[in-house]
């Protein structure tokens, strides 16, 4: 210790440290930190509402699945944690929504070249360093535009709701459901989430738009605000928007047509309360995690229909989870081409880059595996015989692609169940991230070149 | 009509459309009219065992999974069909199961170049007609090969069972089980399929030895046979076997473990009985479709299991279903390169070309999008509720892959269940192979060249 005394040397060591971990390693642990951090806070007895704080493992679900904008909760938000405890929860919603979606305008950056005019410029800014300006300017847009929605969704949820509830907690609700919607989270302060505004157009109108519009992800709603011409947009703005749209559509179909048959559920409402709810639990699904009718009264065709959403989710650079859109539609693409006969895969008039679909192909035979083997260990940790299966699965697809919908099972895991799902929320948001960010920094080279062999498939 | 009369016109015109018609067309024509000469056949009163001839559509469904190799029954085979009929089932699962295997073979010989010597050699005989003497050379091949395997089993079976049953009836059952087996058809005369035997070493290995043989296919028995040089197989061959080894030992170890908690099934067994049921459970779903325990008692973790295995299958240009091991070793193989970084997918010092694994993928995202579409129509049209639903899941897997498993929902669908499943059966064995008939004739070229645009993905 002649050159430096302590505090130099420790904070040097520190420096080489993070320098050595890898951009997704970097990733990881300063989410892990934040959850530890948000575990703690929520653990305080403040944060309660009742007499007794709430304990490790509770904190530390509700606490990865708000970071993670997941939604799925082991507690009822609304009566557990008191206001001080629910603004917290308000708080990792927002910097886990920011967050990623962040994440993801970056990966965009490093990996396209023509994604749009604004980001090529910021490109050189991005790549090189953790904390150039560039990166910061970015972050700023990314939390303005959020800001915007958000703020906006609060004035008329506020409005809408102040009548029923005082200004005051008018606002509270509002600005909780604003930040949960447009982060595409599924907190709810309300137990039955949103069905008590099943047909009202306000409400539906408000959180949809704001959880489409989270989805949809940073670079489309730039993109469609400076350039309002279908010709002028990026390919990936314009297969996320047509996949969207699509997905949205066949969901609402499905679900109309399937639940018209459920006395459960369609039986009980009137005609605006089944167009209204069959638009919201299509579009949900798809990340969000509210719902306005009961998940578990749906019809199992349904329950189907949703798992194939929640695993589809949202877009890359959005807010939500899943597979992502434009993973699903490359992967129909290229299947579709394949069965006429191979040849070049492109959409709307541009060629999608073989590496893209080998990166989709990856993308969903990982999560299918990574799905597959949660819930075959909740199968096994929580003794789940045949008839609860369906749950199961519900429950693996919606802790994976953060939908955070739930039949139900959450609330009756086992401890080991609860630690499983902690760490398939955490996987599942960060996975494909930090897989795409490696990807689009390595790039390896392979030395031998083997010869060309056959194998039969199918 | 100056120049032909009548019958010639008539024949000239059969001709034109014939030869108007694609090879897959033509290849689901011909099952098509062998499954309604089955149909005709069983449904006449000399077939039945009762007084009453079986129905249309219970004749209709024996028919298709007796041609398509199934082993999913409506009926219990034993108790309804005469031993006329069972021999008539006999007759259609030799049919179906040598059809198959030639077709998979033809295949392997148009798509690829370097499968084998002898394949080499029959290459310009077969790509050109329908009826040149390469083609026939082949098909009598490997009927000779499947009679060979066959007769060696009736012979050990029937002196196995000829004590209990007699040599007459010891041959008849040695019989049927032998064909059934090595076709990978499972169909069984034993209501209990070969639970009897679950630790009988004769009957486990020769049934497992068969059906096994069966599901690697003709190129690879031959290649094992003439080379006994793992240096020298091909890298089809060598994929088929590291990947069916590595699920069968996979299938065993997971079944075993879970199973071992289960005091319906491993609770009532031997050590012996353990450790050969483990065995024979893990190779039987890739396929065969007998069983030693009962699939229903099993827990729904050794189920989840199962489904994973039955729609993997077998190989290709054998006698079993699924996406083929092959299809599921390239996109395992494909994923983990991408993860590290991308470049050359090889195996075994050998390239795979990208047109193989665009064939893998289309192969995997039509399985799983029909598989999918399949249970959600058996969901609604069986009014299946959420406890019923893993049984629609395996249902609709066995129907689809060929393993003809069931958990018993088979014995209970409506007549549009039945349809829906004969049309599952039909389209899982036919379309995996036509359509890689159809890639492997078609090769289109796109004539425009698009620039390539990024997308992004995860
Ligand atoms: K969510
Ligand atoms: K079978």
């Amino acid at each position: 210790m002649t050159k430096y005394d302590k505090k130099d040397y420790l904070k040097f060591n520190m420096k080489s440290i993070v320098s050595k971990l890898s951009p997704p390693q970097l990733i990881m642990i300063v989410f892990f930190i934040l959850i530890i951090i948000g575990t703690a806070l929520l653990m305080l007895p403040v944060s309660s509402s009742g007499p007794h704080s709430v304990t490790f493992l509770d904190a530390l679900f509700t606490a990865t699945s708000a970071i993670c904008v997941n939604g799925l909760v082991v507690v009822d938000t609304g009566l557990t944690y008191s206001t001080f405890g629910q603004g917290i929860i308000m708080i990792l919603i927002q910097i886990g929504g920011l967050g990623f979606m962040t994440l993801g305008v970056i990966i965009a950056i490093v990996l396209g070249k023509r994604i749009g005019l604004k980001q090529r410029l910021i490109i050189q800014q991005t790549t090189h360093s953790n904390s150039s300006s560039g990166l910061v300017k970015l972050c700023l847009y990314i939390a303005c535009i959020a800001f915007v929605f958000e703020a906006v969704a609060v004035c008329v949820l506020t409005t809408r709701w102040m009548a029923e509830l005082g200004l005051k907690d008018a606002f509270f609700h509002a600005s909780f459901y604003s930040i949960s919607a447009f982060n595409n989270a599924g907190f709810s302060i309300w137990s039955d989430s949103l069905s008590e505004f099943i047909d009202d157009p306000v409400v539906n109108l408000t959180i949809m738009g704001l959880f489409i519009s989270g989805g949809l992800g940073y670079i489309v709603i730039v993109e469609i605000f400076r350039k309002r011409n279908w010709k002028k947009l990026t390919l990936h703005s314009k297969i996320v928007l047509v996949s969207s749209g699509a997905l949205l559509l066949t969901g609402f179909l499905l679900i109309y047509a399937l639940e018209s048959m459920n006395p459960d559920t369609f039986g009980q409402l009137t005609w605006s309360e089944r167009l209204w709810s069959g638009w919201f639990q299509s579009a949900t699904a798809r990340s969000a995690g509210f719902n306005t009718i009961d998940i578990n009264s749906m019809l199992s065709s349904s329950q189907l229909v949703l798992i194939l959403l929640m695993f589809i989710g949202a877009s890359s650079g959005g807010t939500g989870g899943g597979i992502k859109t434009t993973t699903f539609f490359v992967l129909l693409l290229a299947t579709f081409t394949t069965f006429r006969g191979g040849g070049q895969i492109h959409a709307f008039e541009r060629k999608i880059p073989s590496e893209t679909i080998m990166r989709a192909l990856a993308v969903v035979i990982s999560s299918l595996s990574f799905v597959f083997l949660v819930a075959l260990l909740l199968t096994v940790t929580e003794g789940i015989h045949e008839e609860h299966f369906m749950e199961v699965l519900f429950e693996a697809t919606s802790a994976f692609s953060t939908a955070g919908l739930s039949m139900g099972l959450t609330s009756e895991l086992s401890s080991v169940g609860k630690c499983i799902v902690i760490v398939t929320m955490f996987i599942g948001r960060l996975g494909p991230l930090t897989l795409a960010y490696a990807l689009a920094k390595k790039k390896r080279k392979s030395k031998l070149g083997y010869a060309e062999d056959q194998v039969l498939i199918g």
